[in-house]
């Protein structure tokens, strides 16, 4: 089974993504999950364009890694000049790092016309560098930069900027598809040739413009690149760069490579959720391997054939990579589906139990009045319970009553009461917030936290609304979707109804009953 | 230049993915702007399974396409039956398109671990079906399910299936990557396989599970297929269909190849927003070409070198696909679509006129905000015509109190009362609704009708919520937009806040402003 070196760059690359920034900290903690999952080279920043850089690769020291190599990354010196004179590569030596990896141009166009200078300066000026760092008694990879653009252009000026970063002692070249247009036949063809014609180990670095990023790097492999260099999630700039959560189960899932431990590849979903929580992006739960979609079967006949045989619909075992499988309950869905959900609360039911038969006609009666439990377990498993009689309720609600006012009154503008009833014993309390539901929130909280305090362990952190039946205006139903927390689980519930303060009020309700039946 | 023709499957397999479902008016929208847009093809429903379909047949006759041809989807018949007793056929017959795609199983394993019968029955099945509709007098398109994991499998059977086909009469066959675990290079040799052995026309037919759905439709496209099905934004089961939005403007302008009017892809990025708006699913800005992200340059070297020259880091003028590298919203639409609508009230503004650059300065700090007016047209006109200083106010709000009761007092649950200010005269009125906005709605036109009778005429056909940064939960912001008529035209305006009824609220002033600025 062939090796491939996973080079991850979200560190450096990832953060020229829109919208992501990484502190210090951060980067040390992404540092070492990446570590663990088992990565070969960790591209961690560029310390002569980012100061922040400076001080990570100061700190970085301290970390003891136990797979990776780590990485700083840094262009050639400037034209007509000395690279002992070039603040940027003396940056890049003072990060201390076993491997450095610089990038260079390889496009004729961008010599002459973006660093305007001569295209024998700029072989001198990857040449300098590469030895520079190799008479520091570094590793050296050449990021060979628009390398495919430069190669279309003019093949052996791309191929000359390689040969000289060999000859001044460079251990590996990266074809690197900068602008991200390049396609799948050509990345082949340019790197079969490429591989043929120098005795190294050639790498790939492909950005995702034409959406071809992962492709790419595969093209890549098959034509004998064995190093590919992407990030988490493709964070990068513009379009970003091949995602690693797709490749990387690709190459070893799906083609026989071999890229970590096959026990890491179990943490990858939790990998990529991770980082997507530090880089505070929404998660793309349709992305190939790691997306909750990913294993979600909707269609009826698509969740039947699923259940005869996995195989049927899916490329892999979920588990194999941290993730699992999800079934839509929708209108289409049929009895196996609900069964599974069924069985987590109670395993000795089968589809042919009298209860199955109770669930689904009320599934089916919900479904009617516009729920849909797809994405609300948390409201699934509380439907079962009831059903099965293992439901017990946390309170009864006797009344609320939320006002709104405008202008708003000491510049809050929602308040609600609320009174409810707990074995026997009455409680009333009230609040305030930014908007009716937030005070109806923050007003049941408050009441429940006398009898059940952990419910202060509990915070909401997502809150969506989608309206049915749109044409109906204002008197439409809305349905709303609320995702709870306890810092150990995370639970969904939904709450449907023409008044979206009481579809907000029957997701919350909800999600206090599955927190409080979950631990009874 | 060779001609590619673009099948659209947004409106059937797009809404297999999940939290994706169309209303039929929602339906009806979608195809006059992908008809605008010019694909060959829209596959619009799935008649046999889905009885929503059937009125969407019914409705969608009365909508004259210029472009496009409408195909209704449907199976096979089933095992041991006649095509003349199955349901599904008959309903797809009555859906009473010029066009039917028909699929079928061309892999072995399916046919007889998931369909439970043989393999000859099946065969049969695909040349019954297709003989029927071909006997009607319809266009056939044979799509053939799980076509590359059946050919990797048993390629003479794979092969068969769709002899069998193209002997009933199929005008032509799509070879369906169902699982979506292909990868290029073997489709690119698969499709040439059968580009080669039939003398007719081939289709593509890709899912992203691997991340290759647009790769493998480039592939293919490149060995001969001259039909490429897809979705727009790629929405679709699990990880999503072929990006049509990425595919169209590879194919067109990096390859090549003709697939709509080179003036019609300028709406791109207008049509992907306007599907995502009505689909209520947050848009992708790291999207290739459509993205908000796609021509945005982070890194200070790559935004200077873009500077010196677009070429070195862009693939395409943005314009060509309606997108631009400056991100106000007008981006949204194009400066060219936010001057068409100025010049709807000001003929004589150019896009040099000052008052254009208050105008997108207004939009881009709107924008910031949380607005968007890419689906709210009376919002952005009444914009405009502040701006411009075309603008008179209906009236003056004093206050509003909204109060919501749980439970219901002699069955209403909110009601609402309102204070308003026209020309000096101050008038009171309330109201009752299912709902606080209901309540509100109906308050406001109550205590305006005195004034401006014609509000009569007015209705709201359509109200939808998106919570923005929805991880504030409760709190966070929501986004409405409504839709009205007054039986001569409709219009669309949008208000947000952190408080669902202000954010109504804002919409719903607008929606009346609104109409009466168009009359005055």
């Amino acid at each position: 089974m062939k090796s491939i070196r996973i080079y991850d760059t979200t560190l450096r690359d990832g953060v020229q993504g829109q919208g992501i920034s990484f502190t210090v900290e951060d980067k040390l903690k992404i540092v070492k999950v990446l570590d663990e999952f088992g990565v070969t080279y960790i591209e961690a920043g560029n310390p002569g364009s980012n100061p922040k850089d400076i001080e990570f690769f100061e700190r970085v020291k301290n970390i003891k890694l136990k797979n990776a190599k780590l990485i700083a990354f840094g262009s050639t010196r400037r034209a007509n000049t000395t690279t002992e004179e070039d603040a940027n590569v003396i940056s890049l030596l003072n990060a201390d790092t076993e491997v450095v990896t610089i990038f260079g141009k390889s496009w004729d166009f961008q010599v002459t016309e973006i660093l305007k200078t001569t295209l024998e300066e700029n072989l001198k000026m990857i040449y300098d560098t590469v030895k520079f760092f190799k008479d520091k008694g570094k590793s050296v990879i050449f990021d060979a930069e628009h390398f495919f653009d430069g190669y279309k252009q003019n093949p052996e000026y791309a191929l000359k900027t390689l040969e000289v970063a060999l000859e001044a002692g460079a251990d590996s070249v990266c074809l690197c598809d900068t602008k991200g247009g390049a396609f799948p036949m050509e990345v082949y063809e340019i790197t079969k040739t490429v591989v043929d014609k120098f005795n190294t180990e050639v790498g790939i670095h492909c950005h995702n413009d034409n959406g071809m990023a992962v492709a790419d790097s595969i093209m890549a492999v098959q034509a004998g690149a064995i190093q590919v260099q992407g990030t988490i999630n493709g964070y990068g700039e513009r379009c970003g760069n091949a995602n690693l959560c797709t490749l990387i189960p690709n190459l070893q899932l799906l083609m026989g490579y071999k890229c970590v431990p096959d026990e890491n590849l179990k943490q990858l979903t939790h990998l990529a959720r991770f980082v997507s929580e530090i880089a505070n992006v929404t998660y793309d739960e349709r992305a190939p391997y790691v997306g909750k979609n990913a294993f979600s079967h909707k269609a009826g006949m698509h969740a039947d054939a699923v259940n005869k045989n996995t195989y049927s619909y899916e490329l892999i075992d979920p588990s194999l990579v941290g993730n699992s499988r999800t079934f839509l309950i929708s209108e289409v869905a049929g009895r196996g589906t609900v069964l599974n959900a069924i069985n987590e609360i109670d395993p000795t039911i089968t589809k042919d139990s009298p209860e199955t038969k109770l669930i689904l006609d009320k599934l089916k009666e919900m479904e009617y009045l516009g729920y849909q439990y797809e994405n609300a377990g948390g409201s699934l498993e509380l439907l079962i319970r009831k059903v099965l009689g293992k439901y017990k309720p946390a309170f009864n609600l006797k009344e609320f009553k939320v006002i709104v006012n405008e202008p708003s009154v000491n510049s809050v503008n929602s308040s609600a009461l609320i009174k409810v009833e707990v074995d026997s014993i009455e409680e009333i309390a009230a609040a305030e917030g930014d908007g009716p539901v937030h005070a109806l929130d923050n007003a049941v909280r408050r009441v429940l936290e006398r009898f059940y305090p952990q419910i202060k362990e509990m915070r909401l952190t997502d809150y969506k609304v989608r309206v049915l039946d749109s044409n109906s205006a204002t008197a439409a139903k809305v349905r709303v979707i609320i995702e709870s927390t306890d810092g150990k689980d995370s639970w969904s519930t939904i709450g449907v109804s023409t008044d979206i303060i009481e579809a907000s009020w029957r997701a919350l309700v909800d999600s206090i009953e599955y927190k409080l039946n979950k631990e009874s």
